[in-house]
């Protein structure tokens, strides 16, 4: 059995890994997948290992591939010419950055509170004063967009903070994470009453401006939002619309509609927004996660055991 | 018996003191400290309510005081000459602030982690991509200098994160709100080990430069050092010195030795530095925290029973 291995991992941790496609008499055949365009013999591959080698190279000819394991959470970028084809699996690596981006919520969430905006301008105009427009977590309302992990992270973390959180899933499957689980019209009511809305659903067609203009138009004029998933998930000119129109508190973003973000967008200049670069699922960990999540999956392929988490490849999710 | 009143209040908060105020049949004179310099017949009054008024009006004539009810947590603004008399209580509100600053330390222990400055340095130069330098809280160590209302707050918030948090304080009274206590010795140690490192003690002589520049030079080159109490707790020129010189990850100031901050501190303008302006104690609860405190205060005094909270004159705590 032969393994295409395309993601990027530090030296240290590929060895490890080197040593468990031994022992498990694995071939390897190791690319770059930034610098790589093509690769011979496509055909040999059974398990393609990758972060997102799907811009640079094309996988039609690779016939006989049966697994893909992802290091990335989210499997939007697996082209539908892969994800439509019969006994193909795909491994994704789910709950990896379940950590790290819950702690980035709490944080933006916090920041929201404290009106972060009004403070930094305090600070650049070297304006000494009580800022009175800051608000505590303390008994707020959190909505959560999605139930998954990144979620239910952040909401184990929030509720220590005195906060009611719900969260708003296709599925009513009940939670201990949350102080309730939303179905669809739950959802719509609670948009409209909460302090804080987080989106964590990922992208699919399903989810595409899950939070659309009337939706967004529906939310508190004070509301804190926070993106940390996918940009396609919130219509992002009615959002900026709604800002350029004094809405919302504060809206934190980590992503867009369209990355790299264009320079030309408003986003980059509004006082209320805090804007960072599709980074918030960074961490020293990341790499020993990543490494974790091959080894559990190979293993069980080639074991023929249960997959830790399979993709939904048609949900993506 | 005449109560001074100089605290300032809203108007729905002072009609509900003053109800209570009827209620136990005193007599109640308010003037706002802020705009009053001197106050006539001061030798009437048993009971002064305040926030401080003590930089405009001279109150060593006040013959007959016997109780201050503060409406702040610190007392170090109080003057010598009352806090050296006999049969005079002051009662603080001690714990008020302990929810919105534990917030704050949150909120600042995160940013510090995630490395806000370098994220809002991308976002200032519309540059798109990963910021490496990212840490999960999740299993670092913390140390809180002080072991009162807020670090205990904060250290239960914190340690929902993964963290270990220890507290320093001169009695080493056990508490299930830190992983340890720690006494002298091993505060000194845990101070080169800590990945944050909180000050929370008040001012007192005591406690001024507890963060002397030895200390400070003991700590990690990357720590992540926060003030949310009184600047006079740290030896700020050594910090400004180790700041200079490229020593921490991130410090968030919301307090400094001498206040207002002076236009020329270089703290302004330090890149690693969150500096905001003594304003972390800011809620929307503030005022209805402030006058439960002086309705429980005045309802033990008039009955004669145990203060919630005295304060202690002599280490001013």
């Amino acid at each position: 059995m032969k393994v295409l291995f395309t993601a990027a991992l530090a030296e240290d941790l590929r060895r490890d890994l080197d040593a468990v496609f031994e022992e498990l008499g694995l071939e390897v055949d190791y690319y770059n997948e930034r610098k790589t365009t093509s690769i011979e013999n496509l055909d040999d591959y059974e398990v393609l290992v990758a972060y997102n080698p799907f811009e640079n190279i094309d996988f039609s000819g690779a016939k006989n591939l049966k697994l893909l394991i992802l290091a990335s959470t989210g499997i939007d970028h697996v082209p539908d010419y892969l994800l439509q084809r019969e006994n193909f699996t795909v491994v994704n690596n789910y709950g990896a950055y379940g950590v790290p981006i819950a702690e980035w919520i709490v944080m933006c969430t916090i920041m929201g509170m404290k009106n972060l905006p009004a403070i930094e301008k305090r600070r650049r105009g070297k304006e000494w004063g009580v800022e009175h427009d800051m608000l505590e977590l303390n008994g707020k309302e959190i909505l959560m967009i999605g139930a998954g992990k990144i979620a239910s992270e952040a909401s184990k973390r929030l509720r220590v903070f005195g906060t009611r959180v719900s969260a708003y899933r296709k599925s009513k499957k009940p939670s201990p994470d949350f102080d309730a689980i939303l179905d669809e019209v739950e959802f719509e009511d609670k948009l409209s009453l909460a302090d804080v809305v987080v989106m964590t659903l990922p992208a699919t067609p399903e989810t595409r401006h899950i939070l659309n203009k009337d939706r967004l138009a529906k939310m508190r004029e004070d509301a804190v939002l926070i993106n940390v998933s996918r940009g396609a998930t919130i219509d992002e000119s009615a959002l900026i619309e709604n800002l350029g129109a004094g809405r919302y508190r504060f809206v934190a973003l980590d992503v867009f509609e369209k990355e790299p973000l264009s320079q030309d967008s408003p986003l980059w200049d509004m006082d209320r927004v805090f804007l960072s670069t599709h980074t918030c699922w960074m961490s020293e960990n990341r790499g020993r996660r990543v490494v974790e999540h091959i080894e559990r999956s190979i293993r069980a392929y080639v074991s023929g055991e249960k997959f830790a988490h399979e993709a939904d490849k048609k949900s993506k999710y």
